[in-house]
């Protein structure tokens, strides 16, 4: 329902109603302009042209530099998602069942259902902050079992994968000898420590983008790093379906990196803030939710709610959310991106207060 | 194959060796200022976000109103390749197979492979000038048969489908009730009269992009106009993948129709000149092929050759060129794309009469 309700809202705004969408991952701010200039500049130079399915080389290098592998462990892709999607389709187009922690992204679960790949789910629960259950985990896979996502920050708790936690998720994994998928899109910009995939070493994949740490969501650009063998099929994906993204973006993206840390520090603080005004605000409406430990989300609980209705209800109301169902068997929760200006948000935050009494 | 030549070829440039590269449909031509302006006009004012998935409704409208269906019959795709993708995607995701005259276009059989769909092959013949014989192609149709691909005009030949022919071919897919996929990424700068896939009504799919008419390539912008339910399907599949092309570019996409006639006519004549050289040369060597009817290529034929040996051999000389099995059965051909500046193009084409002897 997320990506209906996304629709719609896009729908009664191009009818010219005011909407504080708080439904999708989609930072207010505005990509710094340096960015921007990058890929005029890159445009100008003619960077227009087909170019290699991996990636520009420079990109790839920096981003290899960055994370400590090789180039040819990195290809570039058309946001983290397209990553998410590749990855899935080459490791599940075969059959086999791919393990899930919940609340999940959304996209992860509609992937496999387009897929036909069957989907294992650990759930997790807020009152006990949102911890994967070893033993569970474990129980879950089997034989078939193809690959475990994780997605560390998540969406849609803002909650970090404790260390601890992941070791142990880890080793279960290596021992099993499965591939986990990292999407790590909000690691960047997290307030807590996030311990990265690509520390453990192994066969591990991690799935990050530009979008999130650099407020260039509607650009499409992200990457993978895996294993060469991994990478050369994604690329091979690559030039059957989407050639190769823009290379003035890739040049933008090479921009961006240069800006990082002053980017995430900024971005940082913002949702910071955000996330305290959301703590102060929403408790008066007996609406319970864990800390985040990142941006951009907090994932409220209100007893006997049905999420589904109250975010139709809400839309009609000029505030988009996303139902918890969005994100697996969660009826009672819904997710709101903080990802307004704080006087917006502050309204938008009072008026999802009334809608729930 | 060719993507094999086409990542060679860019690692040789990359080492800094002089490449012409004639192995890949990407005019040398640059993108106009006046598209480039718009993007970046675009990014100035916030086109930098999230979007709908169907792409934007002002470039859906003005597609539809050149191409006489409804907003809703249109989607905005990242290139045509992923128009050609999604839509095998969604059509043989079950199964079944898919008729496909040759030579064709690479992608048609590498995505056919990569989804494990079934491929039925209509071989076309220099020596008949391409004609697609409609016996043969209704005796390959069964009750398997999930779609029928036209490449028209044709990428490797330059071959318009004569009228007649095309007629027969819609005449039997209606029969059958076979949607066509009408490829006419080539169709806006043909120099012979083109006709379309929309002007027979029913439910067949135009697939095209502004790659070629534009040179845009590397903007990776194409649409899909088909029946509303394809395009329902073709968004969803957006959303799980790519989300959307990015808007800016979208607004580029824009500008780029408001230029199309001039375009258009700058490029036919370009081409019409580049046909003429290599008419000239060519033959010298005992190289046969068709007149173009359409930008970009010449598809020649010498009796004996082993085209990929070929192939390879002379990019060792600075020259690219994808050998004929790229495109089915065609041993004995190779294509050359007339994608250089005319005295690179003549050096080139003289390189090549040299190694074919």
């Amino acid at each position: 329902m997320l990506y209906e309700i996304n629709e719609k809202a896009l729908k009664l705004e191009s009818e010219g109603k005011k909407i504080i969408k708080l439904n999708i991952g989609d930072p207010d701010l505005a990509t710094p302009p340096e960015i921007i200039e990058a890929a005029y500049d890159a445009m100008k130079r003619g960077k227009t042209k087909y170019s290699s399915a991996y990636g520009e080389k420079s990109l790839r290098e920096k981003l290899a530099s960055i994370n400590k592998v090789y180039a040819d462990n990195v290809a570039i892709t058309p946001g983290a998602k397209w990553g998410v999607f590749s990855t899935m389709y080459l490791l599940l187009k075969d059959g086999g069942n791919v393990v899930i922690p919940t609340p999940y992204w959304t996209a992860y679960e509609l992937i496999a259902k387009t897929l036909g790949a069957e989907t294992r789910f650990v759930k997790t629960e807020l009152d006990s902050n949102w911890k994967i259950d070893l033993e569970t985990l474990e129980s879950v896979i089997d034989r078939d079992t193809r690959m475990i996502i994780l997605n560390n920050p998540s969406n849609p708790t803002s909650n970090v994968i404790e260390e601890k936690v992941l070791d142990g998720i880890v080793r279960i994994a290596n021992d099993k000898r499965i591939p986990i998928l990292s999407d790590e899109v909000y690691a960047d910009i997290s307030f807590a420590k996030t311990k990265r995939i690509l520390e453990y070493g192994g066969d591990h994949i991690l799935v990050t983008g530009f979008s999130k740490t650099f407020t260039m969501t509607g650009w499409r650009i992200g990457y993978v790093i895996g294993c060469t063998e991994l990478i050369e099929k994604l690329a091979k994906l690559s030039q059957i379906t989407f050639s190769n993204v823009p290379v003035f973006i890739q040049e933008a993206a090479l921009k961006a990196l240069e800006l990082r840390d002053k980017l995430a520090n900024k971005i940082k603080e913002e949702y910071r803030k955000r996330a305290k005004m959301a703590s102060e605000i929403l408790p008066k409406a007996k609406l319970e939710f864990s800390k985040p430990d990142a941006p951009f989300y907090v994932f409220p609980r209100r007893r006997g709610l049905d999420s589904e209705k109250f975010a139709l209800n809400l839309l009609d109301k000029g505030v988009a959310v996303a139902p918890g169902t969005s994100f697996g068997d969660y009826r009672e929760h819904f997710r709101i991106s903080l990802t307004s200006p704080r006087d917006d948000l502050k309204t938008a935050l009072n008026k999802i207060c009334e809608a729930v009494e």
